[in-house]
C-alpha cells in the first residue's frame, strides 16, 4: 500500500447539465483515464453546425498522463467524439465488442483506424491501469454489450454506472449482472457517478420483451407491407422485428446508410440473428406481394433526410408506401423532435397507412432504455456509496436524482451536483469541489473546428434580419467619391427596396460630405457613421436591424 | 322559399393541416360570412418571421360579398389576423364582450379601433345576414364566452363549434348549452364543422375544476412566496388562482404585459372576481412577508422574453425567486416549446425553488381546453350531421376525427378532409369538392407583409453556410481590373481565412484573365464563372457552401 494517500479526482468534461458529448475523466495520483467521448447534436439556434463535441483543451494540456480512453456503450452522445479526441491524444480505446464494432465505423470515416489502438473487453475483463484495478459489470440499456466500470484505488472504489435499466427479461439473455454490482457495494463504494435520464419518472422502466409481444400482435394484423422505423443501434428490438417477420414469413428490406452499417456490424459479430434468406434488398420489394415484406428502416426521430421520411413523402427510390400499409414508428420523439415527427405521420396518414406511433411505453412499441427512478433507487440501493454524483442529464434529472439518493441513505451533504468542469477532490475520503477546469462545447462546420462565436453571432443577425452591403467607391488619397454608393441586400426586404435605396444613397452621402466638411475623413469614422445613420433610417423605416457592411473600395 | 336552391360553400383559409391561423368562410349565394382570423406563431425555420396570416386574396377580390366577421372565441388563434384582415376589408365584427375585449386591445395596438365597426353578441344573440339566420350555442374551452355557431338558410343548417370541450363544472358556472345543441341536431344539420385538437386522446377531457383543488393544495403547502405561470386568456384558471392566493391570505401581483392587459380586460367586463385589496405592484412584492405573495405571470410556453423566463435567470426588476419559493407552471407546453420550458425549470431549480411542472393532465395542474375523443364523439352525436369537415387541427388529428365521426354513424363518404383553400359546394343537399381558392401563408415580419419566398432563402443559405462578398473594382468601358479583388465574410468561417483568401483572390483573377482572353467580357458572365469557381474551391477546402456575392464595382 505504498502509493495510498494519492488524491482521486472526478470531473465531467461533457453531460452535467446537457442530454450529450458523455466525457468523464477520472484522476488518480499521475493518472487519467477518461470515461466515453460522446457528441451532442445542435439545436435550431446553433445555425448550421454539424456537431458539438466536448473542449479538450484540459485533456491536450495533460496528454502525457492520459493512459486509456474506456467506452461504456456504442451510442453516438457517447463515442461520437472519439475520432476528434484520439487525433489530439492517441491512447488505447477500451470497448466490448460490438461497441468497438460502431467506434471502428467512426474512426473508419475519419481515415484514423490504423492510427488507433484498439483493446477489446469484456465485462470480465480487468484493466490495471497504473494503480488504478478496472473490472467491469454487465447492465441493460438499448443497445449491446453495455458496461458500468469499477475502478479499484488504495484510496476507494469508483463507479460508474454508464447508462442502464434493469431489464429482467432481456431479449438477448444479456442480464443485468446484478450478483457482481451487490458485491462491489458490498465492499465499499467511494464515489458513484450514476445517470439521470428518467429520474424525473416514476416506477421501472418496463422490459424491452413488452415491445415485442407487441410488434407480433401489429405484425400479424397487418395486411400489407409492414414499414417499422426504430434506432439502428437498439438491436434487441430489430431482433424482435426479425422475430415477427419470421412468425408472419415476411422478408426484411434494410432502409438507410446507418441500419446498414449498424446491422452489418451486429450481424457480422453476432448479435444479431437473421434467418438465411430473410434479408433482400429494396429494389426486390416490389416484386413480392406486399404481405411478405417488412421494410426495416432509419429516420425515427424525423430526421429530413432519413429513410422514413423520404419514404413518407414518396422521395425513396424503389420503396413506395401504399394505402393499407402498416407503419410503426418504435421510438419515442427525443425531446425538440417531436414536430418532425408529427409531421411525417401526417404525411404517412395522407398515403392512406395505418400509423402506429407515439411517445412513452404507453403506444406499446417503444420503451425507454434508461432506467426509471426505482432503477435508479436500486442501482443507490446496491452500491449504497459515501459520495455521489449524478451524471448524465439536464439540472432537473440531476436535481431528482439527489433527491432520490437521499431517499435510500445517501448523506445529503455527500452528493455533488457539478458542472461540466467542476473537479471533485477526494483526499484520505474527504471529498470537496473548489476548482473548475476549463470546459464547453466545440463546434464542427465542415472542417472548421472552434468555438464559432463570431461565425455564430454574424448568422443568427443576419438569419433574422437580413444583410445590406453599402459599397462606396472612393478614391483614399484624393479623398473623392468616384461614384454614388451602391446598396445589395439579402435576406431583408420582400419589397419597396427601390424606394428605401433612393433614401439611403442620400443619407450616405450626406454623412460623407459631413465628415469632409468636419475634417474627420477617416475610413473607419466614415464607415462607422454610414452604418449608424443607415441604421437608424432603416430601423423607422421597416422595424428590422439587418447587418449593415459598408465597403469602402479605394481605387 | 323563394330564395331556395342556392349553393352553400364552406371552406378554410387557414386551420386545416395546421394549428392556428384559423379562418373559415361559409358563403350563401352571394353573400359570405368570416367565422375567426387567427395568427399563428412561426417555428425555427422561417428565420426572422414574426406572424403568420392568411392569404387574404380570395377575401380581397369577393370585398363586396363579405358581409361579416363573427369571432368564436378571443384566442390568438382566432383573433391574431383580425385588424389584418380589417384593414383589407372593413366589415362589421360579432363577438362576445369577452372576446370584444380583447380584439379591441388588438385594433388599438393597430391604431384601427376607430375605423371597425364592432357588435356585441351573446350566445342568446341573433344574426341576419342576407338569407342567413344566424344563432349561437355556448361551449366551454380555456378561455371565457366562447360560442359555437349555427348558420340556418333555406337550403340547410350549418354548424361551426369553435373550439370547445364539455366541462359540466365549469368554474365560472357558464356550462355548455346542451339543451339548445340537442334541438340543432334534432332540426337537422346539412353541414358540420368541428374542431379537432386533441381527435388523438382517449377519454374525456377533465374538468377545470380539477386545476383549481390541486392548486389549492399546493398553495397551502408552500412555505414562501408562490409563482405562478399560466395562460392570460384562463381567466377560469386565473380565478382560481385567485381563490387560492385568498384561501393562504396571499396578495397577487401580475407579472408580464399580456397578463395586464387581459387581466384588466377580464375584470373591468365582470369575467374575473379579484377580493378588494389583493392586488399589489409588482415592487411592493418585497414588502411583504413571502408567504404572503402569490405571483401570476406570463411565459409559461418558456417564451425568452416574457416574465417567468427572466424571473428563472434573475433578471426581472422588483422580483425575486428565492430557495424554497414555489413555482407551479400551470400550463402544457404547446408542441416545440418543450425545450424551453424544460431550460426555465432547470434554471428555477437552480435557484433552489420548488418546482411543478409537467404536460397532460397527470401533473394536476393543467387540462387541455380542446374536448378529447369522447367529447368530439359526444358533439358529432348531438349534431348527427349529414355532412362533416374536421376543422382545425393537423392532418393525423383530422384523420382520427374521421374516423371518430365514421363510430358514431356519420357516412364515411360525407367526411371530407379538406386541405385550406379546398371548396365544399353543396348544391340540392348534394355535397362535392371539386375547386380550390387560392391559400397560403402570408408573412409579417416588421412591417413587411407578403410572401417573403426569396428573403427566406437567402436567410436560409447565409444563416447554415454564411456569406463572401467578393468585390471587384473594374473600369466597365475599358474592361479594366483597377485594384485586386477584396474578400469579405460573415458567418463563414472562424478561421484560416488568410489562406483561403489568398487562393480565391488568385482564382477571380484567373477567371477575369481566362473570360478577356475567350472575350466573353459581360457583366453577368463574369459573376457567374467568378461564383462557380470560387463555390468550387470552397467546398473542397471547408465543406461549406457560403451564399457569394460578387460584386463588379464599375468606376
Amino acid at each position: 500500500m505504498g502509493t495510498k494517500g494519492k488524491v482521486i479526482s472526478a470531473f465531467s468534461l461533457g453531460g452535467l447539465n446537457e442530454i450529450g458529448k458523455n466525457m468523464y475523466v477520472i484522476e488518480y495520483g499521475n493518472d487519467m483515464i477518461i470515461i466515453d467521448c460522446g457528441n451532442k447534436f445542435p439545436d435550431e439556434s446553433l445555425l448550421g453546425i454539424d456537431l458539438i463535441i466536448p473542449d479538450f483543451s484540459y485533456i491536450i494540456e495533460n496528454k502525457e498522463r492520459v493512459r486509456a480512453l474506456i467506452v461504456t456503450h456504442g451510442h453516438e452522445d457517447h463515442i461520437g467524439g472519439v475520432p476528434f479526441v484520439l487525433k489530439e491524444v492517441n491512447v488505447p480505446v477500451y470497448a466490448t465488442r460490438f461497441t468497438m464494432g460502431l467506434i471502428e465505423l467512426k474512426l473508419r470515416e475519419h481515415r484514423f483506424l490504423r492510427e488507433s489502438e484498439r483493446i477489446e473487453i469484456n465485462s470480465d475483463s480487468v484493466v490495471q491501469i497504473g494503480d488504478m484495478n478496472i473490472s467491469f459489470f454487465k447492465v441493460n440499456h438499448s443497445i449491446p454489450d453495455c458496461l458500468g466500470i469499477v475502478i479499484n484505488t488504495p484510496d476507494g472504489t469508483i463507479v460508474h454506472t454508464g447508462d442502464f435499466k434493469f431489464d429482467w427479461t432481456p431479449v438477448n439473455n444479456e442480464r443485468p449482472e446484478i450478483h457482481k454490482m451487490a458485491d462491489i457495494g458490498k465492499n465499499g463504494v467511494l464515489l458513484l457517478l450514476s445517470e439521470s435520464t428518467n429520474a424525473e419518472r416514476t416506477g421501472y422502466t418496463p422490459s424491452e420483451q413488452m415491445v415485442g409481444r407487441n410488434l407480433e400482435q401489429l405484425f400479424i394484423r397487418a395486411k400489407r407491407k409492414v414499414i417499422v422505423s426504430t434506432f439502428a443501434s437498439n438491436v434487441s428490438r430489430i431482433q424482435q422485428i426479425v422475430y415477427a417477420a419470421e412468425k408472419t414469413k415476411r422478408k426484411l428490406a434494410l432502409l438507410g446508410r446507418s441500419m446498414v452499417n449498424v446491422v452489418g456490424v451486429a450481424m457480422e459479430r453476432g448479435y444479431l440473428t437473421i434467418p438465411k434468406g430473410m434479408l433482400i434488398e429494396a429494389r426486390d420489394v416490389n416484386h413480392l406481394p406486399p404481405e411478405r415484406v417488412t421494410i426495416l428502416c432509419t429516420g425515427s426521430q424525423g430526421e429530413t433526410l432519413a429513410a422514413l421520411s423520404r419514404l413518407s413523402t414518396g422521395n425513396f427510390r424503389d420503396v413506395e408506401i401504399l394505402a393499407e400499409d402498416t407503419v410503426i414508428i418504435a421510438a419515442g420523439p427525443i425531446p425538440g423532435n417531436e414536430r418532425n415527427v408529427s409531421h411525417i405521420v401526417d404525411n404517412l396518414y395522407k398515403l392512406g397507412a395505418h400509423v402506429i406511433y407515439g411517445s412513452g411505453s404507453s403506444s406499446g412499441i417503444h420503451v425507454s432504455g434508461h432506467g426509471y427512478q426505482e432503477d435508479l433507487r436500486l442501482m443507490l440501493t446496491l452500491m449504497k456509496p459515501k459520495y455521489f454524483i449524478p451524471i448524465h442529464g439536464e439540472y432537473r434529472m440531476l436535481h431528482h436524482h439527489r433527491m432520490l439518493a437521499e431517499s435510500v441513505g445517501v448523506e445529503k451533504d455527500n452528493t455533488f451536483l457539478l458542472r461540466n468542469g467542476d473537479v471533485l477532490d477526494i483526499e484520505n475520503t474527504i471529498a470537496r469541489s473548489t476548482r473548475t477546469i476549463q470546459n464547453g462545447n466545440t463546434y464542427v462546420d465542415g472542417v472548421d473546428i472552434g468555438k464559432m462565436e463570431f461565425v455564430l453571432r454574424d448568422r443568427k443577425q443576419i438569419s433574422e434580419e437580413g444583410m445590406l452591403i453599402v459599397i462606396i467607391p472612393m478614391n483614399k488619397q484624393e479623398e473623392k467619391l468616384l461614384s454614388d454608393p451602391e446598396f445589395i441586400s439579402r435576406g431583408f426586404v420582400d419589397q419597396n427596396f427601390s424606394e428605401l435605396r433612393k433614401e439611403m444613397k442620400r443619407i450616405a452621402m450626406d454623412t460623407i460630405n459631413e465628415l469632409h466638411e468636419a475634417n474627420r475623413y477617416s475610413w473607419n469614422v466614415m464607415k462607422k457613421q454610414i452604418k449608424k445613420s443607415i441604421a437608424q433610417y432603416i430601423k423607422e423605416q421597416t422595424r428590422k436591424e439587418p447587418m449593415i457592411v459598408p465597403i469602402l473600395v479605394d481605387i
